[in-house]
């Protein structure tokens, strides 16, 4: 049995008119596979408006509570839906996370996926074409609902898949697929027909918000072959899948850069044991996310610390490096919000050295200085000054060669 | 342990407001019992805003899908009221029909609750003072929502209180109980203290919408005390309760008045066996509710037939009537619709004779001309020209005493 799992976002269900088209892929999806499984998230807007109604009641509403509300959003879209396909003449109805179940922690609000009874699908597709399913929620293991944070729809359609043999996941959105940069930034910019689950988590990171970073997370666990494509066009999209030698060819698949950070920098720290875990503990604690971070090689004893944190959080994370400067022996405490980063991303350069120093070449030809360097296997990212950030993204995606089609 | 139902309707949850005031309605019923058990109705308009929503995307929205996307609406005021129950330091959760469950049969749209699990409620019980669940919905065998009907909340609410032992059940709405009469037609109208099932479930079938005529067989069957007051004053409202020797000390306890009438007779009908039947056979299998039927003795063996419906369904009824006129042989068809029924209610008049004698004289004396006649055990009804209604109502009020509190 073939089955094909699509998924669509909130403006693929807006309105009756943005749902027409959903049922015409749903039909295209029915001409070359035996059943369809349908996740569908919220009409776009309804979650805001709903989380505003629980901000109007409560200053913090309970977690539960909320989620329980949330949920309806879903709950409306696969009940609309299903009235249209039913119209259409195709044998179809709507499940809810808790009918199947998708069984998830009680982490309300964030939850996690724990198993979905495949059994319950099997069963209902002997009975029904496609099955349409509210995304972004389960349910714990005592029957209370619970969503999967922003994004979760797109994890429930790879759950989904992965739960069943041998399907294929659509990820429907309202660009036409993955693109080797930012088109808005750089003109140059490639559609990519193919990618690695790798790259996809690294571009996914750093803000290319094609497809949530979970779902990617899911897809590479399972295998499961994720085809990210436009609600409104027929072009085929970017399949994410696993990588083979043809990728590692190709030495950088895309750009990413990142515009929201922030740099800290701790002036002349003693270089003794435990000092960072006194910088990191706190901002760990209070829930500050650090990116980037590098020390410098001790000198008379002492050495410098610098880190990256997200805009919103850095008065937060002042507050804290002022509160624990005495203890640590900081000198002084640095900072600066027009930073930005750029990274440079492909399975290809762990079998090919020179990439960073390439890149590095680049950027410093145009007179662009580089603030901190931080790499992996797949990725090196560089910082740089915040208005240098169009003309690094270009020039990386000019020296990699990605301006031509060489897939 | 001593717990307490209370449901509250539509306008009682309109807003964070009229929330407040339920809340008020709570505390006061966890001073004076163990546990309280909120059933809450979707907010005011919320139920028609969906039913109007699927009624933009199908002519004839699929029934279970249609009470997947109505049912959201008990769910958005549970979660809330809830929050709001937290936040005020009660311990508290909202509560889905799947959760208990509430079994119903699979009549979607109009379903009838099978059974409710009630070790689940005292299983949380054990761990909440107050449960908020979700009125007008349930859940059949196989794990999809039903609703209940209109008012189906009343009915959730005593099927609750029915489920758990010696437990009360408190109806809030807007106005502080049962009157003797409409007070809008007879100024003289008493709100009733006590009346018992049977005479609430005629004066809930004419037309007196305080309380839904199923939740009252519900209460009957199970003998559960209904209370039923407002959710704006602190009246103790009207107890609904078991008949007992002091209430047939009353003769009348109530008129009702139903202008919602059209009356249909069949003239000169061959007096056979399964003439009848030929005639409302077809109004049944068409959705026709026929409300009173009378026939006349057969003279030279034919006999005229009349009977009432509901105005909106008279078109549909001529129609069929004028199908099958040849083949029942009715030399003619009349119709009237300005005809409307007034009704005596009271468990007294089974004891004593003489009751629809005093309510034919009180009403030709007046000049009220006599249309139908019908009577039950504990109910006479009178179908009269929709132009005397008030006075009638205002008559028969006052000759049966009901203009002075002799409770």
């Amino acid at each position: 049995m073939k089955i094909l799992v699509q998924k669509f976002g909130g403006t693929s269900v807006a309105d009756l008119d943005a749902m027409k088209h959903v049922l015409g892929k749903v039909q295209k999806g029915l001409a070359t596979h035996d059943k369809v499984i349908v996740v569908l998230s919220a009409r776009a807007g309804d979650t805001n408006k709903l989380l505003a109604l629980a901000q109007q009641w409560s200053a913090a509403p309970d977690k539960a509570e909320s989620d329980c509300l949330v949920s309806t959003g879903e709950q409306v879209s696969i009940a609309l839906f299903t009235m249209l396909l039913k119209d259409n003449g195709i044998s179809a109805r709507s499940l809810l996370s808790w009918q199947i179940p998708i069984q998830t922690n009680d982490d309300f609000g964030n939850a996690r996926i724990l198993d979905i009874d495949r059994d319950t699908l099997y069963k209902l597709l002997e009975s029904y074409d496609v099955l349409t399913v509210a995304g972004f929620q389960g349910v714990t293991q005592d029957k209370r609902i619970t969503t999967l944070g922003r994004g979760g729809s797109d994890t429930s359609a790879v759950a989904l898949a992965a739960a069943l043999d041998s399907c294929e996941c659509e990820i429907y959105t309202d660009v036409d697929g993955v693109y080797t940069t930012d088109p808005n930034i750089c003109s140059a910019a490639r559609k990519m027909d193919c990618v690695s689950y790798e790259e996809m988590l690294e571009l996914a990171s750093m803000g290319a918000k094609v497809l949530h970073i979970r779902s990617v997370e899911f897809a590479k666990k399972y295998k499961v072959p994720v085809r990210v494509r436009s609600t409104f066009s027929d072009d085929p999209g970017t399949l994410v899948t696993k990588e083979d030698a043809s990728m590692e060819a190709v030495l950088v698949s895309g750009i990413a850069y990142d515009k929201d950070q922030a740099r800290v920098t701790l002036r002349d720290l003693p270089d003794i044991p435990g000092t960072a875990a006194a910088v990191f503990g706190p901002l760990s604690e209070k829930g500050v996310l650090v990116d980037m971070i590098i020390q410098n090689t001790s000198q008379d004893g002492h050495t410098d610390i610098t880190f990256t944190v997200s805009r919103r959080d850095l008065p937060k994370t002042l507050e804290i490096m002022q509160s624990i400067s005495e203890k640590i022996g900081a000198s002084e405490i640095l900072h600066d919000v027009n930073v930005a980063k750029v990274s440079a991303i492909g399975v290809g350069m762990r079998n090919h050295s020179g990439v960073a120093a390439r890149a590095f070449t680049a950027l410093t030809q145009e007179g662009i200085n580089i603030l901190m360097i931080s790499t992996s296997e797949i990725k090196i990212t560089i910082l740089i000054q915040e208005k240098y950030v169009e003309l690094a993204v270009r020039i990386l995606h000019d020296t990699f060669g990605l301006d031509w089609d060489i897939a």
